[in-house]
C-alpha cells in the first residue's frame, strides 16, 4: 500500500477501504508518513468528503491510535458529556456531580481552552490545590470512591487524533465534517464510557454556525457513536451568545457552584438538567420524567454539590472554596462596561465576547501560554434585557490594568434594539 | 502574510494576489514555509485552479527563485526547443544544429530521462567523453564559438520549481494544468532565451493523453511566454508511437546523426524540420516558406551536421563517432521481437515502449538510477505497416541477458489489424 495512491483516490473521489484508512492513521502516528503526504490527503477530504464507513473507518482508527484506557475497574456506569465548546459553558462542572450523586460514575478527561472557548482543566485550576493530572490508578480510585473524576488528557490517549488536528489547524483543513466527527468521537472513545452525550453548539460562538450543518454534525456523531456500540445522544443548543453571565475561569467556577447550590442563571441551570436528564436516560434510570424529577431532586438536596465538594477534596483541591467562593482568586482590577443608549439587548455575541475575555488575559491564543485565572467578563446584561443608556452591561476583571480593547469588544459584541428578542436555548434533540 | 490565509483562500476559490503567490514560493525555496503547508496548498490548487494571472505570477516566482542566466554575452539572437516529453524523442539533438549551423544560438539547459521518457543529458552521454556539466563560463564560449552548446540543469536555476516539482510527485498533484504550466515555463524563461518553442507532445505517451488538454497546455505555455516578453510558439503533435525507430540513449543519437546526413526516419526529419521551421520564423530569418528552405538546405549540405560535431567537439566528445556510429557503446545481447499474425500494424503504445526500454536498462525509475547507455529498442515496423506473422517488429538491445519482460510489453504495446490506419504527426501550431 502506497500513501501516494491514497492521497490520489480520495482526490478522485474514491472512497477509501478501512485498510488504507489505518495505513495512513498509524503510519502518521509511527512517523512513516511524512506530514505533507497528510495534508495533501486532508484537502483531499475537505473538498471530496468521506462516507459514513470511512468516516467511521477513521474514527475508529483515531480511537485505536494509542493506548485504550482500560476502565473495566470502575464498578457501575460511566458516561460522560462533550461539548464542542463555547463561551462561558461551564456546564460539565454541574452535570458531572449531578449524575455522579446519582450513581452514575464520570471518569472524565477535558481539555484546556484556546481561542475564544474555554476550557474545563483550566477552569478546575481556579481551586487551590486540585490537581489535574493525577495517575491513572488513582484517577480511578477516586471515580469509584467519590463517584466522579475530571482529569487533563493523557497524551497517549488517541494521539492520532492530536497530530492531525494540529496538521489540519496549519493548514486550512479544519473545517471539514468527516474530520471534526471522527476527531471528537475518536478522542471519546478511546475514553471508553458506556453513554456519551454530545451537547452540539450551533450559532455565532460556536465551530459550527448553522443550524444544518450542527444538525449534520450531531447526526453523524450519534450514529457513529451507537456503531462503535455506546449509548449516545447529542443536545443541539445556541451559542449564539454566552452561556450565563460568567466568562473566565475562576468566575465561571463561581458560577457553576451557585448553580450546584440552585442559585445559577437560568440558561446554565436549564442545560445542565437537560444534559443530565440525557445521560441518566440514556443510563437506564428511568423515563424522561423520572430523570427530570431525579436531576432536580439532586440539585435541590444538595447532593450534586456534595459530590463536586468531594471530588474537589479527592483531587487535592481546597473544599473550603466551595462552601465560601469570596476564596477564589480575584482580580485587581476591574470596570464596569456601559449601554451606550436605551433599548433591548438584541445580540450578545459569544465569539466576541470569548476574545473580550482572552485580551483580558483569561484564555490564549496559542497552546501552552500562561493564563490569568482571575480574569474574565460578568455580564450584567443578556439578550431580551432592557437596558437604559449608562445601565451597566458588563464588569470586566483582570490583573492588567488595561479595559480598553477589551472594552470596546465587548460594546461591539452587544447590539441593542428597539424590540425584545429571545432564542431559545436548546433547540433539538439528535438520537 | 500568513500561510495559512493562503491556504484558506484558495481552498475557498479566491485569486490569490501577485505578493501571496511570492510569498509562498520564496518562503519554500528558503525552507521558512514547511512542506505540510505548501502540499495543502497545490492540493487546493488542484482543485481549485488558478486564473491566468496567478499562473503567470507563479511561473515567473519560479522563474526568480534562484540565479538567473546571465546571457548577455551570448552574441546574437539565442532561441530553444522544449518538448513535454516523449518516447524516442531526439528532435533536440537534430533541432538545435541545423538553427545553430544558420546562426541561430543555441544554449540548451536539459534533463535526465525518468521512468517511460527519456532525456537529452543522459543520451548525449553515449558520445564517449561529452561533458555535461562544463562551468558557466565555457558554456557561454562554447555558445559564442560553435552556436550551440547543450548541459545539464543547473540546480541554482528556478530552484522552486525542483522543490514543487519534488513534492507534486508525492502527494497526486502532478495534474494540475497552471502547475505543469507554471513549471515548464518557470524553467524555460529562467534559461533567458529569446525564442521558445514548445513541441507539446499528446496521446497515450505522453503526459497529456487528450488533444483538448495538450491545447490548452500549449495556448497557456505560449501566453505566458509572450506576457513574460518571449517570442513563444509551440507545435502539437502526436505521442501515441514513439518517434522515429530508436528507443534509447546510444541508440537515440544514432539515429539523431543519421536524421542530421539527411537518412533519418522520416518521422523525426518531420518534426524536427517543423521545429526548426518554428525557430526561425520567430526568429526573424524570413517567412515560413524561406525557413524552410534554409532548414533543409542545413540538412542537405552537412552543414547542421557539422555544427553537431563542432558541439560535440567543443565539449570533450569524440568527433569520430559522429562520422562512425559504429563507435557507439553496443549491447551485448540483442533479441528479436516478431509479430504473432498478419495485419497492418494499428498501434505501437508510446509509454508501453518507453516502460519496455526502462525493462532493459535504458531508463531509470527513480532519479538518480544509474542507467545502460546501449540498451533499447530499435523498432522494425511502425504504425501503418503491413506485417505477417513472425515478421520482425523489433529488435531488443541489453547488457542483461533478459528479455521477457520488455519483450512481452513491447507485443502488449503493438496492436495488429485488417486496416491500415495512420495519424498526421504534426496535429498543429499554436501561437
Amino acid at each position: 500500500m502506497r500513501m501516494y495512491d491514497i492521497i490520489k483516490r480520495k482526490r478522485d473521489g474514491a472512497e477509501l477501504t478501512n485498510e488504507e484508512i489505518n495505513f495512513f492513521v498509524r503510519g502518521y502516528v509511527k512517523d512513516e508518513i511524512p506530514s505533507y503526504q497528510i495534508s495533501a490527503l486532508l484537502m483531499a477530504i475537505y473538498f471530496k468528503g468521506m462516507t459514513e464507513r470511512e468516516t467511521l473507518a477513521l474514527t475508529l482508527a483515531i480511537r485505536d491510535s494509542g493506548e485504550r484506557a482500560d476502565m473495566s475497574d470502575i464498578k457501575g456506569i460511566r458516561a460522560d458529556k462533550h461539548s464542542t465548546g463555547g463561551v462561558g459553558d461551564k456546564t460539565s462542572l454541574v452535570v458531572a456531580p449531578i449524575v455522579a450523586s446519582l450513581g452514575v460514575k464520570v471518569a472524565k478527561m477535558s481539555g484546556r481552552g484556546l481561542g475564544h472557548t474555554g476550557g474545563t482543566i483550566d477552569k478546575l485550576e481556579a481551586i487551590s490545590g486540585f490537581k489535574v493530572d493525577p495517575d491513572m490508578r488513582t484517577f480511578k480510585e477516586i471515580v469509584n470512591k467519590v463517584g466522579l473524576a475530571i482529569v487533563g488528557q493523557s497524551d497517549s490517549l488517541a494521539p492520532a487524533d492530536k497530530l492531525l488536528y494540529a496538521l489540519r489547524d496549519v493548514t486550512a483543513t479544519v473545517d471539514s465534517m468527516p474530520l471534526i466527527v471522527s476527531s471528537i468521537m475518536g478522542k471519546k472513545l478511546a475514553a471508553d464510557d458506556d453513554v456519551i452525550v454530545l451537547d452540539v453548539k450551533t450559532g455565532d460562538g460556536a465551530f459550527m454556525k448553522t443550524l444544518d450543518d450542527s444538525r449534520k454534525l450531531a447526526q453523524m456523531c450519534v450514529d457513529i457513536g451507537k456503531k462503535a456500540g455506546k449509548k449516545t445522544s447529542a443536545l443541539i443548543t445556541d451559542m449564539s451568545s454566552p452561556l450565563g453571565y460568567a466568562i473566565g475561569n475562576s468566575l465561571e467556577v463561581i458560577e457553576a457552584i451557585d448553580a450546584l447550590k440552585g442559585n445559577g442563571p437560568s440558561d446554565l441551570t436549564e442545560l445542565s438538567l437537560a444534559l443530565a436528564v440525557e445521560i441518566l436516560f440514556l443510563c437506564g434510570m428511568g423515563d424522561r420524567e423520572q430523570c427530570k424529577a431525579l436531576t432536580e431532586n439532586a440539585l435541590r438536596s444538595g447532593k450534586a454539590l456534595e459530590s463536586f465538594a468531594a471530588m474537589v477534596e479527592a483531587q487535592g483541591g481546597d473544599k473550603r472554596q466551595i462552601y465560601d467562593t469570596s476564596l477564589f482568586p480575584r482580580a485587581k482590577y476591574g470596570k464596569s462596561v456601559r449601554a451606550q443608549h436605551d433599548g433591548y439587548i438584541t445580540s450578545v455575541n459569544a465569539e466576541d465576547c470569548g476574545m473580550a475575555s482572552v485580551l483580558l488575559g483569561a484564555g490564549r491564543s496559542v497552546v501552552g501560554e500562561s493564563i490569568d485565572l482571575a480574569a474574565g467578563i460578568v455580564l450584567k446584561a443578556k439578550v431580551g434585557d432592557l437596558v437604559h443608556k449608562g445601565d451597566e452591561i458588563a464588569t470586566l476583571y483582570s490583573n492588567r490594568n488595561d479595559f480598553a480593547a477589551a472594552e470596546n469588544k465587548l460594546l461591539c459584541a452587544t447590539l441593542i434594539g428597539d424590540k425584545p428578542r429571545k432564542k431559545s436555548l436548546i433547540i433539538e434533540r439528535v438520537v
